[in-house]
């Protein structure tokens, strides 16, 4: 049985689930969020698929226990390798980001040809293939790791020749592929979206799972009637397992909100 | 009292210390190494003081129950937070990459203007700047921070025009402050030597700590009478705390020997 009255519950290995949480605060102003980045062990997207695991149920434990009603893991790789186990493990509701990108992927295609990005760990887990196929089985779907795009998020290199460069040596075979829409399938790309647009130009429609996101929670909530009461005002707040001033830092450029009641949580 | 026996160890955030292990192996064949390396928290760079120091101590303790004689910390981010913390906890010897790093700057530089590029941490850290002002006052340190360029290494772009870009972005500033010596302050950074040598032309002499920090600790072998005696043949094992694959497969750009002998090890 859901508490109405929870908080929802939004993870991620960073600061890049920050774009996931800000798509769900427009969508539903009126829920309470807590944010759990894992700021010490960032970044998952290179790591092993035991590791993020072992990771992602520390993380959701946390959140757990502070009494989340759903839990969005708003990580691509952590949603890539760790779903299942989460699933398997808690009883309240898990949703990843890849499955609502990978629905409106098939359904803003229409040649069928759908590009996927990610990290190293969210390609090789090739989640988003299987997920795009089983809803469209006639579909082709071409993927391609693009490590240096995290960083470069990161860095603040987001226009000029640097991430101009990445982009077009990266996404040079999948344009001979012709493509007709690409999955952003890593939270930290949308910072690069220009500069991806660029480089594939208008042809190629870019799709973007936070807001894809927001709407299945949304849909989720109305499915089990957990909508929070009005009543007193929503809260949020952030756990973090590194310095809770680095990610404010950081953080700015992925929320359009402030920042504040960051808590330092212990996961080692 | 040091057991002449017992192995060296030598502590990474991940894979770029073993060209720290690579310049060991050469100049004391005959000393037995174990390798950690902490490669499911990497980086270290971007994370701040506390954490760093947490893991630094973890890892090292792991090393320590393995037997090791003097703990070389191959990690720049690591020694300039660490290695105060670590000498006070352990009671063998240990080496950073900062000393020796900037004792050959030091030695190398004719105007006494040096440069240091490094992790985010590293160059916030100060402790380059504070070494080589300790061991020369007069001489003048610039700094800055090249976040960038672990993951370009990492991703093999060592050659090109995204790397060189990337260099002469982060290196303008101290070209203009007529360095004549540039210390590449992570292990990461010699993979992309030839870029940054490139970016700063033949005027600048650039050091790599790895050689300086394999004579630091053949020095301390040699105070402490503690070379281990000949005999059976020298042994390497690696210990790592996320995938032994993964690990292997990086490895082999920064070591110029076999990567065996893999062991996973907790450390979450």
């Amino acid at each position: 049985m859901v508490d109405s009255n929870g908080p929802l519950g939004v993870f991620d290995s960073g600061v890049g689930g920050l774009t996931v949480m800000d798509a769900i605060m427009k969508r539903l102003p009126g829920e309470s969020i807590i944010y759990l980045g894992d700021t010490a062990r960032v970044p998952y997207g290179t790591k092993s698929a035991d590791t993020v695991i072992r990771y992602a149920k520390g993380c959701a434990g946390i959140l757990v226990e502070r009494g989340i009603k759903l839990l969005v893991v708003a990580c691509n790789t952590a949603s890539a390798y760790a779903i299942d186990a989460l699933r398997k493990e808690l009883t309240i509701p898990v949703l990843g980001v890849i499955e609502p990108g990978a629905r409106r992927a098939v359904a803003a295609t229409q040649s069928g040809r759908i590009g996927v990005i990610g990290t190293t760990g969210t390609i090789r887990s090739e989640r988003y293939q299987k997920t795009i196929k089983s809803l469209e089985p006639s579909s082709r779907v071409f993927c391609k790791a693009c490590p240096l795009f995290v960083p470069l998020a990161e860095e603040g290199w987001t226009t000029g020749s640097v991430p101009l460069l990445a982009a077009s040596t990266y996404l040079a075979e999948m344009l001979h592929q012709e493509i007709d829409t690409l999955v952003l399938g890593c939270t930290h790309y949308p910072l690069l979206k220009r500069v991806i647009a660029e480089t594939v130009g208008p042809g190629v429609t870019l799709v973007d799972s936070a807001e894809a996101t927001s709407e299945a929670v949304c849909n989720t909530l109305s499915e089990l009637n957990a909508f929070r009461p009005e009543g007193s005002p929503s809260q949020r707040s952030f756990l973090v397992t590194d310095d809770p001033e680095n990610f404010e830092r950081t953080g700015r450029r992925f929320l359009n909100d402030a920042i504040d009641a960051i808590e330092w949580v212990d996961v080692s």
